[in-house]
């Protein structure tokens, strides 16, 4: 064992490859808490140089290889399973300047998607992606994961941004593709294969991302439904009147006394209702008077409350934001992340609880999500040793409604088993290929995304 | 040979299987005239159990493959290099019912443009791509190649537009991926993988497309300006100033020239320009008073003519539509498609002529595209035996002006030997291992995007 971490320290420097317990134990574990494993060694290399050669060195002792980012990932692909050589790409952290011309930015896989809001705002532009974890969440992460967020609705999710990567396949070759052109049709889109691949093809150390216009009027509506049914009914109106709309999320009262208890937040209205729809519209001009307009003629609105300065957008958003956080502070949940065609969505809501209630009676069900997407979080605490069945048990009825398993935080090893109900074992089997083709011996995380 | 036919014949009709040189004489020979070839024969297939039996028999007789749609390729993708057995999915057309609360319709590979656009109209919403040869240019083609076109800026290239396919591999292998979820992490994008691949991977026999919003309020300006400088100042003007932006386009004093002679339009303005831009807006409301209001601010502007109602629209778009026509109606042009960043734009268009003229004294170039994307057509006529040559000098300064070598037609045949000039050896090897991947015999479309 010894022989790898030596020649790794000869690679990127002795203070950067841990191997003591106490200096690891921050990779080793997820922010859910719930994925844990022990990496042989953690490597930080500081270059895209330096990761293709701890990948090289790594090839040549045949040591499996997990990758991280931020640790922000939900399905426990950023975490070893045990044994693994773990490479965190924290400090690829270079931001270049803003191409203020082509609106594009090229930024290292560990900037934090924080860093790279605030330096594309500081050039008069927006990042298209934002997502509550937005601190820790970096730009590798956030491509191989194909993170999505809040903004989906009006710029697509990661994958969208990304103009293309430099990144290092598993033998060390480095590819690169950051030239950044609107339009390039020569031959595969390697950028697209890597983006959501979780880093089972590659390493993603760099990438050229597109900027979006800076928008600087915002007007936020909190509005109270009488359900799931009245929110797509609400989503509809807003989707066809606000050519300004950038976010559309729900949640439930369930979730609302969860936040407000943590939070320490008021009630946002008089009465308890059904289901509560964030709408955000982000302009050039403010958008108030549209919002204003769209509540006022749209029957499901059962109450509503607007506003456009910063404490009230804030306030607004911490009801839907606080979520991820007071779920956690109430226990390990069992986090499924799920998308069902807007049709089915009121049933899936509707079915959701007894499902659960089946195979772990004590359990409850926080859900909340990205209405437009029919993106739905859900988040099962209480359910202690049941998880797995909770998860099997859901997944299933996910599926039934024509959903997928994964809808933006991957498959990673929480999820592979269930791979087959959201793909078809031709698509799996070319998957497998594809993979044996960039990664023959099988070192970039094993046991991720791909039922072993 | 006979006895891949009888089988061909068995799988999908005695009648689909085209074996006289006539019959197969409409497949053989591209739009351009440029690239023509003998295939062994041409298969029609109707549904995708059949494109799959005959790719499962050719791969058992070893025979190589040819995939056409609407043949209206520009790079000689789409016509056999000689002896191939040329698949022809115009017989997959058809359109399912749009579902208009996810905003998709699903689509046989053989559907053409022009009906796609009729059909999600009828239902009040629209498709995102739109191009010149939209009457003929099919789903499965537009896929394939990644087509761009007129409204890239708005809406992105084809890829952007595809939810999901049904793809056939070479083996027969059917992969299908038609639920059109708006958002769904499980594994690999082989979707986006197969856009652009320009049939070497998979045949797509059918796509799960998403459809935009049909905005009725159009305005196009037709505005002249001084040179490809002020025309970028004009797309910086208009791309801050105009939300409802949709397309901009730009030619030159001799291509304009030849297309009043071929299509019979009168001068647009009583003074020639250095350059013409074409500008469309597209809302929910009538966008002219904007663009007016936009063009009177802008120093870049030396005249204008603004029109908003069908015949109008139609006339102006004709300054730009009919200059494919008319350069074809000219001769056969060598056609060149390229991209570089806006700031490089300038420099190649000056530059060209005299690029061109050291090679081939005789010939002129007819320039005109995309200004949004940096995506210039290069139309060369006169190169006679000097195509080549030609080819090779105007690519190696795009290169030098970090541009691609193709923008949006793809690379076919007629640019693969000039692939390393837009991509490392690096990313051609990867793009090997994974073609060997899905095709390890090399049976599809053998010589297109990969040098030989």
């Amino acid at each position: 064992m010894t022989d790898l971490e030596d020649e790794l320290r000869a690679l990127v420097g002795a203070g950067h490859v841990l191997v003591d317990g106490d200096l690891r134990a921050p990779y080793e574990t997820d922010w859910t808490r719930r994925f844990t494993g022990t990496a042989r060694c953690v490597v930080r290399p500081a270059t895209t140089g330096e990761v293709a050669a701890v990948l090289r060195a790594c090839a040549a002792a045949g040591a499996p290889i997990v990758v991280q980012g931020g640790n922000t990932g939900l399905v426990g692909a950023g975490v070893p399973a045990g044994g693994e050589v773990l490479v965190s790409l924290a400090r690829l952290d270079r931001l270049e300047p803003v191409d203020e011309v082509e609106a594009q930015v090229t930024a290292g896989a560990g900037v934090t998607l924080e860093k790279l809001q605030a330096h594309a705002r500081a050039a008069g532009l927006d990042f298209g992606v934002d997502l509550a974890a937005r601190s820790a969440a970096t730009v590798g992460g956030m491509i191989a994961t194909n993170a999505g967020g809040i903004r989906v609705l009006r710029h697509g999710s990661m994958r969208a941004q990304v103009a293309g990567v430099e990144a290092v396949l598993p033998d060390g070759t480095v590819l690169t593709r950051l030239s950044g052109l609107a339009k390039d049709n020569t031959g595969y889109d390697l950028t697209q294969l890597l983006a959501g691949s979780e880093g089972t093809l590659a390493v993603v150390t760099r990438a050229r991302l597109r900027l979006v216009p800076l928008l600087p009027a915002r007007a936020v509506a909190l509005v109270a439904v009488a359900g799931t049914g009245a929110a797509l009914d609400l989503l509809a109106a807003a989707r066809s009147r606000l050519a300004t709309l950038s976010a559309a999320e729900i949640f439930y009262p369930d979730g609302l006394d969860l936040v407000r208890a943590y939070a320490r937040l008021p009630a946002p209205f008089g009465e308890p209702a059904g289901a509560y729809v964030v709408l955000e519209c982000a302009g050039r001009t403010d958008p108030t008077d549209e919002i204003l307009e769209t509540l006022s003629t749209c029957d499901a609105v059962l109450d509503a409350t607007v506003a456009s300065d910063r404490a009230g957008l804030d306030r607004l958003w911490s009801y839907r934001e606080s979520h991820t956080e007071a779920v956690s502070a109430a226990g390990v949940p069992t986090k499924l992340d799920v998308c069902v065609p807007l049709g089915e969505l009121s049933a899936l809501v509707t079915e959701l609880p007894g499902t659960v209630a089946a195979v772990a009676p004590d359990a409850r069900v926080i859900t909340f999500g990205h209405l437009n997407e029919g993106n739905l979080h859900l988040n099962v605490l209480g359910a202690g040793e049941r998880a797995e069945q909770v998860t099997d048990a859901v997944l299933r009825l996910v599926a039934a409604h024509r959903g997928t398993i994964s809808s933006e935080h991957g498959v990673g090893r929480a999820k592979a088993p269930w791979l087959p109900l959201s793909r078809t074992p031709e698509e799996i089997a070319a998957m497998r290929r594809i993979k044996a083709a960039l990664d023959p011996a099988g070192l970039l995380n094993p046991g991720v995304l791909l039922p072993a």
